[in-house]
């Protein structure tokens, strides 16, 4: 479907269309919505579109603390007095800084890591942002760090790979508990979910 | 959700974030997900993707015969040589028009309405580029007015509408098939689709 040209449609069209149809989640067929959409959209507020396109483009640097995308440096995390400096949660993406701050648990301050080590894919802890962890943690300051990579194969082994990196520092590791999810239903838990959840059942 | 900040993205991510979230369909994650995946974009594609943008906005007019939208006028379909000029068949959106191409069934002409009739929404037929059609069918090339608006109450009522509109040309008026879509289960279908198919049922 998705190299399929559609030649009644003008060049123009097509064209955003193609490109529309390249961003993640957007099929052909959403993509031909959200062109239509553009189009009828009033010019003012197509411009905002684009100047927010670029100005990301522009201004997204990362943070020199946490390396999260950020316009300022420190980011407005790392920069904010009222966060707790003596915790530090260590997550994969930027996106899972954005999950965690709507839960409003953690106070802490952030790093992201960009990415999971991942053999298959060729990434090992050189491509992630891995080095910058272990400067942030020699002033003795950071008490906690919470491990919150995805609890997929790649994640626990990133995390299994920081914890032995930072085994040596006096610095306590925890990682996010494994369990049913909230509102799920057990009998829809997939094995290894319920065993965790069992193995690690706690009293009520 | 959707009006919900995000304090801890950076402003312009944030802006991005509520800029994708208003397209049709990008609910607040996807608008996230998709603002992350266009930082994360090389300059030059992220560049395409503005021009394309732009590109709609400064360059689609409506064909003057058709009505749809489109970078030259007449549009691809009208101006091309090879379209069978004794049809025309009546949509109600540019997006219908790729629908239809893509089953190559229909080699005739187009007509866009932009809309439906709609008391309730206040849309007339004055809202909608229906008084274009009428002077397409006065020079008695167009043999047949295929009325493709959507099998919805709306689209049904604007179907009568431009029937009478056109009762008194010699034009025959005819309307696409209402029956059990194809790969279906009858047991699914709802009383008025099967309702319809049983009435229009046609030998073996």
């Amino acid at each position: 479907m998705s190299t399929e040209r559609i030649p009644s449609a003008s060049p123009s069209v097509s064209r955003l269309i193609d490109e529309l149809n390249k961003l993640p989640g957007v099929g052909p067929k959403s993509a031909q919505r959200l062109a239509y959409y553009v189009i009828r959209l009033p010019a003012e507020e197509a411009h905002s579109l684009v100047e927010a396109i670029m100005a990301v483009k522009e201004k997204i640097i990362f943070c020199s603390v946490c390396q999260n995308m950020t316009d300022t440096d420190p980011c407005p995390i790392c920069d904010d007095s009222r966060r707790d400096r003596s915790q530090i949660c260590v997550v994969e993406e930027p996106l899972d800084v954005l999950a965690l701050e709507r839960t409003h648990c953690h106070r802490g301050l952030y790093h992201v890591l960009h990415g999971v080590i991942s053999p298959m894919n060729g990434i090992g802890p050189e491509d992630l942002r891995m080095k910058e962890l272990l400067p942030r943690l020699e002033d003795g300051l950071v008490q906690e760090v919470i491990i919150a990579t995805n609890p997929t194969l790649e994640g626990e082994a990133t995390a299994m790979y920081i914890q032995r990196q930072i085994a040596n520092l006096k610095v306590k590791v925890t990682h996010l508990a494994r369990g049913l999810p909230v509102g799920g239903d057990l009998e829809y838990a997939d094995e290894l979910t319920l065993s965790r959840a069992f193995r690690s059942r706690s009293e009520l």
